[in-house]
Parts: structure tokens; C-alpha cells; sequence
């Protein structure tokens, strides 16, 4: 009888402990990027020294010294959903990535891979909207690529984006001090409750919160001490990793959840845990306590949700004091977390 | 009734005229990257004014100033062939965008969408076969994205990689010049024959040209005045390609055609016009006449079947003198080429 082989699970794709593991064992065949020391959090870093650098709208002409470059593929289900499509969050995504870091985008690798029998009228909706978020932020699509391939080969539609940007300073994962503040963006997880009531037809007013993230971490980079923005895994999985990274304990208070009403209602009903809802627009962050009152003041002109949802304490992992008086670990998802949807 | 809908076919996606309809057609909706003037040929240029540079093992220190970056899909069927597998291509594909331009790579994003169930041992052969690519060439992995999708959501695995290279010097494909010399790096199109051959059950010896360019082109590319490999849509696209934009005719003389006799007899057997067949690791160039003698010199020393293929005169097009004393054209493949094997 011959040995069952080993396969791929589906788990190790979701974000959480079997997704690092999969990621460390391929890791393993690439020796000459184990010697190279600039693979960090989001996107590679490379130190240039530059002077001048011709950039479409972005006005980064002086003293920008690094460049980020990210890459991330997006197969969700459904493409189109309210508040946004595959098109938009694949756009958004990768510059997302690059913004974290501190990075300004400066271009975009666009590949698509279509399905035979596509609609041309669903590919036309999804790259105006790529369009469309390459107009609202002024990064352009440099480069791409566009293969079709046969009925079955794929499901509709792939998209991996990649992209370019050039950073003053890295704000890294691995920052957070002791003493500091955590701060999330606005609500987190709406990308999730959008996809999510969309699949189970349940009802709600709640769209994707979908967007770029460049202009509000900019307008305070200069604060943060380590930025993530909370996708595949949502916030267990960031602060978990700015915890691990950081090497400090992060604690959180139950009043203070970044979580909408339908969040909580959502996850309750499906029992799925919020905390590793995805969000496609948002950030958390840890902040130096005396410049955290300036940091939220200017966040908050974006987001009225941004606020203080946790501290930086000794110690490790990442916590939660409950309302009533307990302590609740939160830990990196595990196994399959929903539906792909990011 | 309803109005039956347009699709997406697969012609579009091969490399030929249709391709370039359904590009045009993306790239409408991008008027950000229409403004930006250096989306060239294989990637996008972004100039530099830099100096110094940290980059692994690659020796570029100073007076680089362009940043080259690209992006490409890689869907393949078989994933494993004679002188490859998916990762090989991918990595290989990558590397020639950045190297045919004129760059040293310096690194590479790489995402992969697995489907659930693919055999880890399957998994573990593509991503040593991608480290084996890295190692030799000294162009680490520097970032990268892993999704796994629900069974059926893709065929086995899809993998984009990106990458990132500077240049001293951009070669282009707007730069042939009358009375220049067009050469062949070597045999072309055995990519195509080792993977039809495969899927045909056809014996052959022949084994995918698949590896990757740095070096050769590299070390004659003061002499070039216009790089291209010819991967979709082979020989007939890209010198077609080099013919338009450098608005020359380009001809080719049938008995210095750079196609082995197996090449030639699979082309037949399968009616599938040679001159479209893929080659990954070959690339032609157009050469200053009085340089072109040096330049072979040079590549021979890597290939020995590295040859003059034709010249370069005034008009427009791609044409082949016959042995019979006739011509013919060389037109930009059309329709449904051959399977996916690039």
C-alpha cells in the first residue's frame, strides 16, 4: 500500500501558526535570501543614497534614502462586494504594505491571471477601480502582466499586486517600548463583516473599509514606533507579531475595542472570532505616550473611530482585560479562519 | 432575451494581437500611469541619483542609477518538465524582464497560490528548484506572499514573481538601427518543444532552454542596441515588437534560422508555426555592425549556437528570405498559439 503523501491544507494559507510554519519551510530552500539581512515585516528594504528621484505626483524629490518593494496575491470570494472589489482591495493591499513600513508608493506591478469566459464586463468594473485607487493616490500601475487561462484552471479571477516606494525612515514591527500606547486606526474588521454578510446573505449597513493608508500614515509616522495593518489574521495576528517582534506584552481593555455593534453581532452569530477579522484600510500602531494625544488628535481628522485601545507592558503575547475584572490571552488564529476574503 | 454577454477568450491572454487589444483595453482606465512616461518594454524604470548601493553578492556599488521593475505571471501546465518545473520559469522569467533591459537584479518578490491538497513533496521540489535559481544566480527572494485557496479555486499552483533591478543603462527595444546585425543568444523555442513534446507523449531529447540571462547579456551589453527574450509569442512577437518600435524592417535569412532539426520537426508534426514557439532563456538582440563580430565572440562562449540571424534595414515588419529565393512575412502570432507553457 503505498504512503499517503502529505498535502497542502487549506488552514495553512489562513494567516495564523500554520501559515508561519508553511512560510518557514519554504523559506528554508532560499539560502541566498537568508544571508541578506533586509527581509522585513511587509516588504524588503534596500538602502540607497540616493539624491533626486523622478516620482509621478508624489513629491518625494530629496533625502529619501530607501526603497520598499512588497508583493501580495489576492484570490478572494466574492470579487465584487459592498464597499469594494478584488481589483480595489489588491491595489489598496500592496500599498498598504508599502505605507506601514513609512514608505510613499511610487508604482505598482499589476499581474492578472483570467479565467476563459470571464465577463468583459466584470474585468472592466475591476480594473476602473484599480483605476480608480491608482488616480486617488497617485501611484501609478508601472508595470504588469496579463495571462488568460483555460475554464478551470482558475476561479475567475487572480490579481497579484506588487510595488515599489521609497522611505526616509522604516517604521518597523519590532519597535514598541515599553510604556507606549497602542492606537487603531478606526474600527477594525468591516472588510470582513462586508464579505462575510454578503456570503451568508445577512443584512447589514456595514461596507468593506477598503482604502489607502499613505496620507494618514505619513501625517504621523514621525510618532509610531511599529505600524501594521491588520489583513489575514486581522488584529490577533498584527499585535501578536508587533508583540513577538517587539518583545514586550500588549494589553488591551474590553471597553475600548476598536469593534462596531455589527462587528460584535457578526461574529457572535457565526462564531468567528473578531479578532481575526480582516481590515483592508486600517492600522494599528504603538506610540510613544507623550506624543500619543498629538498622534490620535491628527488621526482622528481621518477617522473619528481612531482611538487609544491598549498599552505596551513588560512581558509577552497579547492580552485582554476583560470588563469583568479577567485576563484573556489572545492568540495568533489557528486553522482555517473564515473564508478567503482576502 | 437577453443580450449574450462578451467574454474573455483565451487567444487573448497568448501573446499575440489579442493580447495586446485586451492591454490596451486595461490600460485605459489607468490615466495616473499614462502620465507616467517609463513603462517600458519588460518593467518600468525609475531613475536614481543614487551612489551607493547595499546589494547581495551582486558587486554593484556605485554609479547605478536606474531602479527596473517587473512583474510576471506564471500559470503552466505540466508543472514539471524536462529541464524545469513552474518555480524554475518563474524565478528564470523574472530575472531575463529585469537582465534583457539591462539590469542586475538585486531582488525578487515571490507569491504563490497553492490549491488545497497540492502534495507538499510537489510543493517542496518547485520552491528547491526556485532557491536553486536564487543560489546560482545570487538574487535572494526578498519578500513574498503564500495563499492557499479551497480545492478547484486553481489548477495545482500560480506563481507571480516580481522583481527589482538597477541599471547603468537601459537597453530598450526602440533602439535598432539600420544596418545593425539582429543575434540570437542560442537555439530558440526549446521551451516549447520540451513541454509540447511532454504533453504529446513525444520523445525528444530536447530539454527546456529555461536559465536565466544576467551574465550573458551582461557582458555584451555596451554592444546592444536592443534586447528582447522571446517568451509568448516567441521569435515572431518580439522581433515584430523591436521592428515597431524601433520603426525598421527586420530580415531574417532561412538557412541561419536559430532552430535545432528537432525543433523544427515538432513545429511540423504539430502545425504549430515554430517561429511563435517559446524560448525562456535565450533572448535577440540587435548589434552595431561593427561590433557584432565582438559580441558573438562573447556569447559564444556561453552558447555556441549563438548566431547573426538577420539584418536590420528601412521599412517596417519582419520578413524571412527563403532559401527558394522568396520572402515572407513574419507576422505578430494570432489566436490561440499553443497550450500554456509560459
Amino acid at each position: 500500500m503505498e504512503r499517503e503523501k502529505k498535502t497542502i491544507e487549506l488552514e495553512s494559507g489562513a494567516g495564523g501558526e500554520k501559515s508561519n510554519s508553511l512560510i518557514s519551510q519554504i523559506r528554508k530552500n532560499f539560502a541566498v535570501s537568508r544571508k541578506w539581512k533586509n527581509m522585513q515585516d511587509d516588504g524588503a528594504v534596500f538602502d540607497l543614497g540616493m539624491n533626486n528621484v523622478e516620482t509621478p505626483r508624489q513629491g518625494v524629490s530629496t533625502a529619501s534614502n530607501k526603497l520598499v518593494f512588497t508583493t501580495d496575491a489576492f484570490i478572494v470570494d466574492p470579487i465584487f462586494f459592498p464597499g469594494g472589489d478584488i481589483g480595489k482591495i489588491a491595489m489598496c493591499g500592496t500599498i498598504n504594505d508599502l505605507s506601514v513600513m513609512g514608505a510613499k508608493p511610487i508604482g505598482i506591478g499589476l499581474s492578472l491571471v483570467i479565467e476563459e469566459g470571464f465577463p468583459e464586463e466584470d474585468l472592466q468594473k475591476i480594473v476602473a477601480s484599480i483605476g480608480k485607487v491608482s488616480a486617488e493616490s497617485g501611484v501609478p500601475i508601472v508595470t504588469g502582466d496579463t495571462k488568460v487561462t483555460e475554464r478551470g484552471k482558475i476561479d475567475k479571477i487572480e490579481i497579484t499586486t506588487s510595488g515599489v516606494g521609497l522611505a526616509k525612515k522604516i517604521i518597523g514591527n519590532s519597535g514598541a517600548k515599553v510604556g507606549d500606547v497602542v492606537i487603531a486606526s478606526g474600527n477594525l474588521g468591516e472588510h470582513a463583516v462586508a464579505l462575510l454578510a454578503k456570503r451568508f446573505n445577512y443584512q447589514t449597513k456595514i461596507k468593506s473599509d477598503c482604502q489607502t493608508l499613505t496620507r494618514e500614515i505619513q501625517s504621523v509616522a514621525k510618532y509610531l514606533t511599529a505600524c501594521k495593518d491588520p489583513t489575514r489574521g486581522g488584529m490577533a495576528a498584527v499585535l501578536n507579531e508587533i508583540a513577538e517582534k517587539s518583545k514586550v506584552k500588549i494589553v488591551l481593555a474590553e471597553n475600548t475595542l476598536p469593534f462596531s455593534k455589527e462587528t460584535v453581532a457578526l461574529s457572535e452569530l457565526l462564531g468567528i472570532d473578531k479578532f481575526s477579522f480582516p481590515s483592508e484600510g486600517r492600522f494599528v500602531a504603538t506610540v510613544q505616550p507623550k506624543q500619543a494625544k498629538k498622534a490620535l488628535q491628527i488621526l482622528q481628522k481621518f477617522n473619528a473611530q481612531a482611538k487609544i485601545i491598549g498599552s505596551v507592558e513588560p512581558g509577552k503575547g497579547v492580552f485582554l482585560n476583560t470588563s469583568l475584572g479577567g485576563t484573556k490571552k489572545i492568540d495568533v488564529p489557528r486553522g482555517k479562519l473564515i473564508p478567503r476574503i482576502c
